[in-house]
């Protein structure tokens, strides 16, 4: 099949972006799930300068895949004395029960993230 | 937590990339697992013009959730007349044993793809 990039972005598209439909102010953290099952669920998570509150730990009984795609954040974990920068591309599974924080995202950029959601408890 | 963008990205980072690692020249497509479970299998897709052989439809026990972030593809699913135009951000959920083909992927630039490969049937 012979297709240029322009044709190619004139066809028509019949799937989600997750880049769509960002609203300029956003006062609290956007989540949507992407796709539900009884094993894995993947959510969008859009932030805009929103951290966990102070001494606030996630701490979930699921692993959690997470990939920023747009902005930048940094995500904290209890012990650890560095914070991890996690800019566009930059991915790292967390596994349950291991506690950790958003210390910070860009205040003046939306961060997009995909955060996949597994359930067994023997994931690495 | 007051941090400028260019603070951040002077950090270091602990994590992989999904764009990091990407030859110039591309015989065939990368495949790389990002994180295997027993319930799900995350996988980084570089491709870089190939597609899939005339004739050739995958047929997958398990559903795929699938995004591209970068570059330029289309999916053909059995029995449609539409082919599906995926550029960055786009995503769709592919449920175990819908037959589907990768047409085309960009020659000119590399097409990165996430792939989530959840086992449960009972996925929509």
């Amino acid at each position: 099949m012979q297709q240029s990039i322009r044709e190619i972005k004139s066809m028509g598209s019949f799937k989600n972006n997750v880049f769509d439909d960002i609203p300029d102010v956003m006062p609290e953290e956007i989540l949507q799930d992407l796709l539900v099952t009884p094993g894995v669920r993947i959510e969008r998570i859009v932030s805009r300068g929103q951290s966990s509150p102070p001494g606030f730990w996630y701490d979930q009984p699921e692993g959690e895949w997470v990939i920023v795609l747009r902005g930048a954040a940094i995500l904290e974990f209890e012990g650890e004395a560095e914070p991890h920068r996690l800019l566009s591309g930059d991915h790292l599974n967390i596994p349950p029960r291991r506690r950790h924080r958003v210390a910070w995202t860009d205040p003046d950029q939306p961060t997009v993230w995909i955060a996949v959601f597994h359930a067994d408890r023997r994931a690495d």
